[in-house]
């Protein structure tokens, strides 16, 4: 794809030895204090894309807040390098949507990694959205039927055709990237990629209301579901203020990008609401200018997302009924199962223990 | 494509001589009284599809309410006709919704026709949306990026995309496929279809600016956008009505839609306000089972020409300047051609003269 933000790809730094720890900043956000390289390590709770290992470039964080992200290779990384420039600077971008559902944008960073220790690569430099969260459950939801923008090269979109098709992006409108549940005790479900490809709409219902269930082993519970999905700064109320600001924004096309939603599984479990739900836009290497025009894309799935999740909170108890009673031990009957009508099992509590496919 | 409503589509009536005068009602709809075959004729105001001649099957009005509409070769006539009947019969679909914005449907019908009168074609039977309009201005809007249903047939797919990427479907959601404009003293506009084709992003703005403009050969200015496009009653209230059943409905997913919209520009004119505002949704030929899942890509589109139109709305004066002062005759400068600030033409009156595109 021919980068539409040209102008200021052509200012962004380039890897190489010539400027090792270059590093640009948004100038209304002050960078948080420089952490040294042994600080750094692959994120613990990443649920998609490339992980940092020693042959592959992936994220890094540095557990005070910050998240690097290697510029993608092609012109992906510049392109989504300087869609944060414009995306951060922009004057009619109002603040509150920046700031509430955007990963907060520190520049760029030449970092020696791992897989290239003598070629050091640019990084995003941006906020490390789970940050504080002590058991971060989270899901990557992948938005809108279409994830090419239309002036790609043909060879790339006859693969992101095949791919929406493959997936539920186009019958959904949103695909689900990957997701990670922190259950009970610390149970941690964390479906593979083969098994995440294969995910169809049932498949998907599933995923959305296992990861509002308590149990992360056992059945569905949807426990979870009028604290995480409902409620005073729930992820609805957040995905309806996003709808709003999209019905109406005409400056970029989010091709591509994906809705993370996260929460923390001790906090929300202890308390059985609040739980620090975030809903942030993330992954811009395909993002366009809307030269305009509303993204219908975006905002399309964005509202069959809304649905599923409404869906989900209007079918469980708007009370969750947490608490050690209803929890059980693997194997043993309890009356989580029957919290989500639609999910009744004719009395057999086992018919959707793992896995949920 | 499979039909989704199989069932139906084996009750309908097969053209043939054995029952050339078959009429299936909608029972809670009783048929108005039939017409002799001498008073149909092809409806004057059409403005997309195929048009009735000596060798084409195409639509029939009988000037007393009903449109008659051929059924599609193919397996796609069949099809509309069993959306048709779930539809008009559907408990979910709030009747609300089914008498503003569909039309109504009166069963099928075998008709002799001009193109073959020996061998009656079967025909829908559907109220006419234009009845009652003097002089109806009309513009068909296809809605939707997507315009082909998942289960179709691969070369359909692939013919469609090319329709879609080729047209502003893919980067509106929506596409103009047809528009008739009257205006000062009864003067039409109506573009032909290869305009129609060619229309960019850019045109279409223009098309939907001259859709509300008093004059239809000199300019535009807009002067009829706050009595057809807003205020109650209008093109926006009754789409953003439309646009809250989509966001809930997951019975239908409508691909290759259209909606059109009619006013009548001799009541709208005279009057300042009013003028019968029509908004209403047809071509139901490759509608799909919604299967629990909104239609997002109908919603998105939608969305999207709600944009286009309310933008259209913000930048013209709540009162239409209508009036004999505010008419010119052709040639002469007048006061109409600045009402639409972004269309403002630098003093020279002419700019947009015919023709727009």
């Amino acid at each position: 794809m021919i980068s539409r933000f040209a102008d200021l790809v052509k200012a962004l730094p380039r890897r190489g030895p010539s400027n090792p720890f270059h590093h640009r900043c948004h100038p209304p956000v002050p960078p948080p204090r420089a952490r040294a390289m042994s600080d750094l390590r692959a994120p613990e709770h990443q649920v998609a894309g490339h992980r940092a290992s020693i042959n592959k470039l992936g994220p890094l964080v540095d557990g005070a807040g910050l998240f690097y992200k290697p510029l993608q290779a092609g012109d992906r990384g510049e392109h989504e390098a300087a869609f944060y420039e414009k995306f951060s600077a922009h004057p009619a971008v109002p603040s509150r949507i920046r700031d509430a559902f955007f990963p907060g944008y520190h520049g760029t960073r030449l970092l020696p990694t791992a897989a290239r220790p003598d070629e050091p690569h640019p990084h995003l430099v941006l906020d490390d959205l789970l940050a504080g969260l002590d058991a971060p459950s989270v899901i990557d939801i992948k938005i809108g039927a279409c994830t090419w923008p239309p002036s790609s090269p043909e060879p790339y979109i006859a693969k992101c055709v095949a791919k929406d098709r493959g997936s539920t992006s186009v019958v959904l409108g949103f695909r689900v990237s990957g997701a990670r549940v922190v259950g009970t005790g610390g149970a941690v479900w964390r479906p593979e990629r083969p098994e995440i490809k294969a995910l169809d709409t049932t498949a998907v219902r599933r995923v959305l209301r296992r990861y509002v269930s308590s149990v992360a082993d056992e059945g569905m519970d949807c426990a979870l579901a009028a604290a995480v999905y409902g409620g005073e700064g729930g992820v609805l109320s957040q995905l309806r203020e996003l709808k709003a600001w999209f019905e109406e924004q005409t400056l970029f096309h989010f091709y591509s990008a994906s809705i993370l939603l996260g929460y923390d599984a001790n906090a929300v479990s202890s308390a059985g609401v609040g739980g620090g739900v975030r809903v942030k836009l993330v992954d811009f290497a395909h993002v366009d200018e809307g030269d305009g025009v509303i993204d219908h894309n975006f905002l399309g799935g964005l509202c069959s997302l809304i649905k599923f999740i409404s869906d989900i909170v209007d079918e469980t108890p708007k009370t969750p009924p947490l608490g050690p009673t209803f929890r059980s031990e693997k194997g043993t009957p309890n009356q989580t199962v029957g919290n989500c009508p639609s999910l009744q099992t004719d009395g057999n509590p086992y018919l959707f223990s793992n896995p949920i496919f």
